[in-house]
Formats: structure tokens, sequence, C-alpha cells
């Protein structure tokens, strides 16, 4: 662990205090997921209580990073419960003041600080209309946990980087312990976020410096497309997030089959795509999709633990099995951390204090 | 009319057959949107049934352009009958067939050609799960007319150019009709819509050269974000795949709160922001939003009807008001079109045949 961290400061791009927080958060990410761990219990009990309500439907709220878990919850209660959840449209509540009946409804709502305006608006209306609230942030003290009937601590412990890394993973698995919970699988959830955690810890220090290197190639890309399918979907969404807000790269997720319905004109040689292949029913959409990008000459960056699935990859940060497809993503998001991280290095930016954004964001 | 497609004609960047039929498609619009008010009684039948069955949760599917308008149903279904509507997510049925009971839904696929292969299997599902399912395209004989069990024609007509204009436009009337028919409405939304088509057939020959003028500025700009909120945000969504699809721009579609939440880190005076400005209640975000945007030094080009709301937007190209908030987009999204087609000229781009695209898309 410490050769790697010597490696990545022997680059020729370093400056010893620039990105250190926002890296040193990416590698604490084993152990912050061993810290949500500890609250197995409290996530045991808000499933059942979720569990006895039946909800017609699951509302997922959340913005930028918390949208992007919420991407990934879709998933994790549609197969793990078999619930029909969703990113719910805050306007339409908030702004809009729509007449939906939330009545038979759960709210789970994301928010790192439990700051968000809207999104504690978002809460209290749910709750006033008799939804069973769930809040899920780093501060239970905060608004949104005073706002929501449940609430549970993301125990991704202070996160300082403006970027957030920790609190997505942590966000990830606390949608695995409700979903898994709600489903009456809740320890083999928590048992398999255990051993992600592992593989994780495994895997740091050498896809530390892998990462490094494939970015030192991409220090004057202006745009990228990040794809990718089914679960992974969220992956391509929070790694792309992390490009555009910490190396000032404009990238764009898609799923595959999106790009392939338009954004495929735009690419050409300068236009690099990472590719998020897992091995699960959706890699053949990645697979096909990949090659289409390599016939527009567009260079690939293939990570996910199928990336040797993607051929003619001009890149590849692979990652360990997760084993169940669930699992995957909190492997899969990574790379793209540490790629990001590295390639704000090689662009002379801060990745702790990207330009003009703060911690918190209090915006509407 | 016929002087302003001189006009167009004379530009300096001229090509009397690259991009002429987007561009006349783009035209077309009023009278197709009258077209599809011909089947006023077949949607107001199919409505009627929706509302008899009531459904728990209204699921859309679609891809590029039809998920784009589903963004838009999510809106229309939520403010007109006050239902739950969502973008549904394909994958999750068809490629991980997640048990969620689908039997108190309804389905609304959208297709253009009605021939994408995963949105047929996902209607085929659905419907033997027992969802009411209903496909909403241009060409009822097709494979998703017959798997659907009921089928209504978007009736926009032979749609030539590659990248959609007024198949988009004409999904979302049908999502009108069919919301607001469920709610009881449908008279007044065929109202509104045929309003709509008159307001858009008198601004038509003002805006096309307006938005080639403003285009002449963008010949060499390879990232831009499209920010709308709320009902706007699929509006958002549609101009930015425009762009990408004919303009090869990587042009990301955000929220106006979306932005602040990260990507407004990778601004700079040479990454404009196209923002979609309408008089509702959202607005207030999108005003906010422009402002962190001009204090990037990032230029805006500010659109809808409420374009003058946003202060010190380099380019405007308003539209006329709309009326009710859930018309706005039918006519927001048309400068967007317009600067497509214009923006492809200047590149010397084709933009009735963008490279590597097919008109049908049969990829999964």
């Amino acid at each position: 662990m410490f050769s790697t961290r010597r490696q990545a400061r022997d680059s020729p791009t370093d400056d010893a205090m620039s990105g250190e927080i926002f890296l040193a958060e990416i590698r604490e990410q084993p152990a912050a997921l061993l810290r949500l761990l500890s609250h197995e219990q409290e996530f045991a009990n808000v499933a059942e209580a979720l569990a006895r309500r039946a909800p017609s439907v699951v509302r997922l709220v959340g913005h930028g990073t918390s949208d992007n878990a919420a991407s990934y919850g879709v998933y994790a209660f549609g197969l793990l419960p078999g619930w029909t959840a969703l990113r719910d449209s805050i306007s339409l509540t908030v702004y809009y003041d729509a007449a939906i009946d939330l009545s038979s409804s759960a709210v789970v709502a994301l928010s790192q600080s439990g700051r968000t305006p809207d999104v504690v608006e978002y809460v209290q209306r749910a709750r006033a209309d008799g939804a069973l609230t769930i809040a899920l942030t780093n501060d239970p003290a905060s608004e949104l946990g005073l706002a929501a009937e449940l609430v549970l601590p993301l125990a991704a412990g202070p996160e300082q980087a403006v970027a957030a890394t920790k609190t997505y993973l942590n966000e990830l698995a606390s949608l695995l312990l409700l979903a898994g919970g709600a489903a009456g699988r809740g320890q083999e959830m928590a048992e398999g976020i255990r051993r992600v955690a592992g593989l994780l810890d495994e895997s740091l220090p050498d896809l530390e410096p892998a990462a490094a290197q494939v970015a030192a190639a991409f220090a004057f890309v202006g745009r990228m497309f990040v794809i990718g399918r089914g679960v992974e979907f969220a992956t391509a969404r929070e790694i792309a997030l992390k490009l555009t807000e910490t190396c000032r790269v404009a990238a764009e997720p898609l799923t595959a089959t999106d790009l392939v319905h338009g954004p495929l004109a735009a690419l050409d040689p300068f236009f690099p795509v990472w590719a998020i292949a897992s091995p699960d029913e959706s890699l053949r959409a990645v697979v096909e999709a990949a090659a289409r990008v390599r016939e527009a000459g567009a260079a690939i960056v293939a990570s996910g633990s199928a990336a040797h699935e993607i051929a003619g990859a001009a890149y590849s940060l692979p990652v360990p099995h997760a084993g169940d497809r669930l699992f995957a993503p909190l492997l899969s998001v990574v790379p793209g951390q540490l790629f990001a991280a590295a390639l704000a290095r090689a662009k002379g930016l801060d990745a702790d204090r990207p330009d003009r954004l703060t911690k918190v964001t209090l915006a509407r």
C-alpha cells in the first residue's frame, strides 16, 4: 500500500498537496464499507419495517452522486424483493405540487450532508402524505435525518473532498442492505459487502498505478462517453460525473443501447469511450456497442471484471469478479475514481477542490 | 415561409442537398401535429380503457428520442391524472428477468419504427404478465404494434432524416392526449395542441433564420451542456441528442440542479450552455443555475418563452408562450432542432445522414 502511494507521488505531474484528500478517500473505501456493516442491525430493523409496509413503489431521491446511487437502487429493489423502484421527479412534487397519492409509497432519500434543500422538502411532503420515509445520510442529525420517519447512517465518515467517492460506495452498499433486508436476504448482502471490501482492499495497490498509467495518455482529452448497461449504468453515471467535476472532461454517461441510438455519430479518434463490462446478462449489449465504437476509430478504456471481453480496447482496467451481479458496481466504479484522480493531476487540476463547487450544494 | 428558405440557402456554408430533409421535417411539424389530432377519437378510446384499468404505475419505455419523450410523459401523467409514471428499466425485465409484478401496471411503449428489439420484447413480457400494453408508433402494423394490446398511430408520417424531429413532437402530443384523456381532459389537450401547432407555424419563419444566425458562432464548439428543469428536462435531453448526433457536439443534458452538483466545475468560456427557460415553478432553478454558468465565463444560449429571464445570455432564441406548462415543451424544443440543422451545415456535416447511424436502430 505504501509503495503504491510513493509511486503515485513520483509521477511527473505530481503535486504533493492537490488531490491528496480525494485519493485518500478512495483508498479508505474498504474501511468505510466495513464501518457501514457495523450498523447492520439498524439496517435490518428498517428493512423489516419497509417489508411490513409492502410499498407499491419505492421512490428514490437525491442529486449528483446520490442520484447515481439511486440508479443502482432501482436494480437492487427490482432484483431482491422484486419491487418497482424509481428515481422520482423531485420537481413534480416540490415545484409543481402534483396531486400524486404517495400514501402507499416508500421513499428512500439519499444525501451525503443531509442538507440538500429540495430533497428535504420532498421528504417532508411525502411524509405528510403518508409515505414511509427513510433517509440515508452521513449526518443522521441533519435536516434530512430529522425530516424522515426513519434514518440510517451512511457511515462513510467525514468526506472532505468535494467530489464524493466513499459516500457513493456506502450508498450502494446501504441500498443493498435495505433491499436485501426487505427480501429476507440482508445477512447474505452483508456478507457479500464484507467480501467485496476485502477484494477492493487487495486490488487497490495495483489498480492505483495502473489507472495513473492509463490516465497519462488522456491529459488533453476534452470529451468522453462512459457506457454501461443494467446495474452498471449507475457506474457509468458516477464515473462520468467524477471525470466532469474533477478533470473538466465533458463526459456523458450512456447506456450501451442509447449510444447506438444517436450519440455514436459524434465519435472520432479523439473522442474516447470508457466501457464498463460486467459478466451478466447485459454484457452482450456492451460488447456490441464497443464494437461500433471501435469502427468509429475511437479508443476504448475497458473496465469491470469482464474487461477482457471488450475486443480491441486500447486500455484495460479490470477489477476482480464480485460474485452476484449486484455486487459488481461496488468494484467497477473504483478504476474510474482512480483514473479521475490521476487525470486531474496530469491536467494540473486540484481534485480536492474543483472550481466553483462547494462540498454541500444548497442550490435547488 | 419561402423567403425564409431562400435565406437559409444563401448562408455561406450552404449545401443544397445536405440537411434539407432534416430541415423539411422540422418545418412540417405543425402539419404533423394536426395529422395526429385527426386520430383524437382513437386516443380518447384508449385513454378511457387506461382510466378504467386505473394502473398503479405507468411504465414508459423507449430509446433515444422516444426515451426523451418518456421523460415528458412522467410529467404528463403526474400532472393530469395524478399518476405515477416512470421511465422503466428495460434491462431489469428483458435481460435480468426480474420477478416484478406488472399485472397492475400500464405500459406505454414508444418507437418511431415499432421495430426496436428490446422494446418489443419488453412489451411482450409485460403483456404476458398481465399489464395493459399500449404502443405509440408511426407504424401500427409493426412488430411493436402487434405485440401490444392497444396501438395508437404517432401519425408523424414518413420520417426520412435519421435524427427524429416530428416524431418527437408527435410523441409529446400523443402522451398529452393519453394522459389528458385519462384525466377526462382529452378535448382540452387536443385544443391546446391545435393552438400550439398554430403558434409554431407562425413562428417558424422567423425562428429559422434566427437560429441559423446564432449557430454561425458555434462552428468550432465541441462540447455543451443543455439545462432544463421539470417538464423542460425532456427538452434538454432532446436538444442535446440532436446536437450530438447531427453536429458531433458532446452535448450533455442536465437538470439545472444537477449542473450545480458537479458539472459546473467543467465550464469555461469555450464550453457554452443552452438554457431552456419556461415560465413555470421550475424557472427559478434555471435562472439561478444560469447565473452560476455566467460566473464561470461560459456563454449562454437562452431559449423557451421565458428566455428574457436569463440575465446576461449571449444569445436568445425565445418562443411564444404556450399557455399551460405542459404545452411549453412542444414549442421550446424547436429552436434547438433548427440550431442543430444550421450548425450541422456550418460544420459541413449532413444532418440527414449522420455517420454510422441508420434510421431504424436494431441494436439492443
